[in-house]
Order: structure tokens, then sequence, then C-alpha cells
């Protein structure tokens, strides 16, 4: 079993990207909006900005109550969006239940849409038209470039039918994989259908779902999950079982979360050079 | 084994149609823009002009040299898309090899878009805002409505992966199936997969490629392909053997292909009423 190790791989882009970075005369910044308080959500926010700090773009976050309206931000986030200065935006999700989602996520115009998640931008991304890929799609694309894994006449089942990860991986594998198959938790006897895959993924969001029973000797196993579980980032995949059946595993914390963050800012990149 | 009789269903929509368009003060008017001179495709948009007339509902037709160039067409397309005059507008697919396809497609704003194919509307489709479906989504929706066929709880298979049916189908099954899988020509053993199907959907333009040793006793199987095969409209589905093993099955001509025509009049009525 090999370990895929999302980690090095992002700190590999990082580089790649402060090269970039040094190497023009622009400044870029991220714009990263963010509504009410809570905890896990600004560790997330941190994040960036230290990655930002890393990588030579400025992230500047904008910290919105609780208690603001969907009208109100959607025209906050218009103006947001406007701001020559900023070259990309990113609404932090989860947002409020109050706040119409979506209604903020299509304010964001596609040439700074660094998440793939305006109505717009996932349009252009179903008709092969544009430069950038949903952030979940980017990550898994690196790992597979990087650890050579083809996609070509394998079978893959895609566990989750979220906007974050099932949609998006979905369109993406639709033109490259002969046999693609989504199932949600609903699914009956769903380790019937995930031991037919040659490469699962899987964004569902339960800890330790898929165990090693479920699972084809030497499949690839890709977690995009996650969730909390007693303080810690937990992923969809029992690591223990499934890492004694896959071929290859990335792990969660460590696998597909950092290549997302790192994502969204060779996305950024990718759209603000152009 | 029931048959699903499409050409009926459509026939019941333009009753509904042309009381609704009876009873309203304002005309609508559908436009068709049409590139070069292919005799089969002019025979298609000969029956929207007399559906048109059925239903009351103005179509008119530009007609463009098949040697226009993608740049003159689009700015053409956004001519007539502006035009007040014209509720809905669609491109009469295939266009030329030279021109590109997307572009022009992108050129129909969403409030125009009846066979939503520009990105904007297939991202609004996508991301649940879209007060219309593709077309092909929306006649299986009248199809399994008509026949009280329930996607809940059931295995679909989709076979082909393109524009006009895979793809928009997979998007909308996405949503309701908790086993949607698609596959393609090129996906070695299909029967394997074709025989787990409660539901097939197919959409490859291959006349006859299904066959009855590849579909499940009492697999629902609906053939939105179309290919023409010396002069006659066929489908992907062997009627002759699948029908001895399905319970409902939509024949070609007469099945999905009415409908989704159907659909082409109830979407423009479905925006242009707002």
């Amino acid at each position: 079993m090999i370990l895929m190790d999302g980690k090095a791989l992002a700190e590999k882009i990082y580089s790649e990207l402060r090269e970039d970075v040094s190497k023009s005369a622009k400044k870029y910044r991220l714009a990263v909006i963010l509504v009410g308080e809570n905890a896990i959500i600004e560790k997330f926010v941190e994040k960036k900005k230290k990655i930002g700090e890393q990588v030579g773009i400025d992230v500047r976050v904008y910290h919105f109550p609780e208690s603001i309206s969907s009208t109100e931000l959607r025209s906050r986030t218009a103006e947001i969006v406007h701001e020559e200065k900023n070259s990309g935006v990113i609404i932090q999700l989860p947002l409020p239940a109050h706040i119409e989602k979506q209604s903020i996520l299509n304010a964001v115009v596609p040439e700074k849409d660094v998440d793939v998640l305006s109505a717009r931008a996932i349009g252009n991304f179903s008709v092969g038209k544009s430069r950038i890929a949903p952030t979940v799609v980017g990550a898994i694309q690196e790992l597979f470039r990087e650890y050579k894994i083809d996609v070509k006449g394998k079978a893959v089942v895609i566990l989750g039918a979220g906007a974050l990860v099932g949609k998006p991986v979905a369109m993406w594998l639709m033109r490259e994989s002969p046999v693609v198959t989504v199932i949600t938790e609903e699914t009956p006897n769903p380790e019937e259908i995930l031991k037919r895959a040659d490469i699962i993924i899987s964004g569902i969001g339960k800890p330790g779902y898929i165990t090693g029973d479920m699972v084809k000797e030497g499949a690839v196993v890709v977690d995009a999950g996650t969730s909390e579980s007693e303080g810690k980032i937990r992923g969809d995949v029992d690591f223990d079982s499934v890492s004694k059946k896959g071929s290859y595993i990335t792990p969660v914390p460590g696998g597909v979360g950092p290549l997302t963050v790192a994502m969204i800012f060779k996305n950024m990149l990718a759209l603000a050079k152009k």
C-alpha cells in the first residue's frame, strides 16, 4: 500500500506558486468572505492566511456578523468581487442556515471564482470551457498525476452526490472513465458496488464509513470526506482496515484536504494571469 | 411489457399548451437558428413549425449559409436572442464542423435558452436554480410521471456521456436515484453493467446496440438514442429482443423523440410566462 501524501504535494505546489508570484510584477490578493463566529472555520481561514504569506499572496478576510441578511451579504459580496485588488474571491463554507447559499456563490464572477461554485463557473466547467477545475477535482488530478494513476479504463465509484465532491468529480470523470457510478449514503448494500471499483472517491463526511471488507484488493481509495469527531478531522475511510486492501490511499488529514487548499491558490493564479 | 407512448403524451402536452397560449394575451415566438443545407435537419425544423401552428406559437427560422463563420454566427445569434419578439431561441444541431458550437450555444441567455445548452443554463440547472430542465430530462420526467415509474430506490444505468443525453440525465438522476452508473460505448462488457439496472437510459446513437440478453427481466428501458439507418430513424435499443424482457419500454420513433420536441415548447412557455 502506498500512501498518497497530499501534504507534501501541496508544499511542492506552494514552492512553484511562490516562484511564479515572485517573478510577477503583479500583486495578487485572495478575498475570503467569512460569516459568523466558528472556531473551526476560523482555523481554516487562518490556515489560508498562513499559506498566503508563504506563497506571497495577500489574503484579505471580510468578516460579517452571523445576523447579516442574504440580500445584504449578496450586495457586499458583489462589491468585494468588483474590487479590482481582489484577484480571487472565496465564500468560506458553511454559511449560516438562513443565508441563500447559491445566491451568494453566484455573486462571484467566473473570472474570480477560484472555487468553481457559482452556477456560471460550474456551467463553464461542465461544457469544457473552464481554465480551472473545482478544487477537489484539481486536488485529485494532482494526486493521480504525481502517483501515475491512470483513470482510463478504470471503473470508478463515487460515494456522495454533493456539490463539493460528488457532483464535480462525476462531471470530470464522465469524460475520463468508462464506468462511473455514483452512490450515496442511502444506497442499500453499498459494499456490493464499492467492491467493483478500481478507484473509490468518497465525499460523504461520515467518519470511518468505508471499511476494508467493502474494498477490492488493489483498489485506489481517495478520501475527500472530512468531518469533525472528538476534535479531530476524520475521513470517510477506516484507514486501518482499508489500507490492508488498497494499493494507493489518501490519509485524512494530510491527503486531499491540503491539496484542495493548494488548488484555491493555484486556480487563482491561473485565472488572474490570463 | 408496456409501451411508453411518447407521441400520445406529446399530443396531450400540445393540447395543454394550446389552451395555455389561447388564454394568454401575449404572443410567443420560437426562433430556430439553422445553418447549412441538410434535408434531414430541415425536416426536423418543418416538424417544429407544424407543431408551432398546432399550439399557436409562431416559429421563425433564421437560415444561414454553411459558409458563415463562428464569429458572424455568434453575433447574429446574439441579435436574434435580443430581439424582443423571440420568446425562446434554439440552435438547430448539429452545426457544421467549423463552427465553435459551445460559443454559439452560449450566446443564448438563460431566460430564452429553452434547450438548456448554454453554459449558464447548464450551471443553473446543475445547482438546482433552473425553472426548466434540459429537454431530454423533461421528456423522461413526463414519461415517468405518466407511467408512474418511481426512480427512488432504483439503480439506473445511463449509456452515453454526451451533452444531449448522458450528462444532463446524470445531473438530474444524481439527485434522485441511489445508484447512478454512466457507461459509454468504450466500456468493456457493457452487458454486465446493463444487467444490474432497474432503469436503463440510452443515448449513444448506435442502432440496435442494446439487445435483450443485456437487460434484466422487468427493467424499464428508455431509448433516447436516435440515428439514421437506411432512411429510417432508429434507436439504441433492439426493440424486438428487449421488449421481451423489459417492463416498460419506449419505441423509436414515437418515444422520447416527440417529447423532447414538446419540451422545447413547454420550456419556452415556462420561461416566457415568468
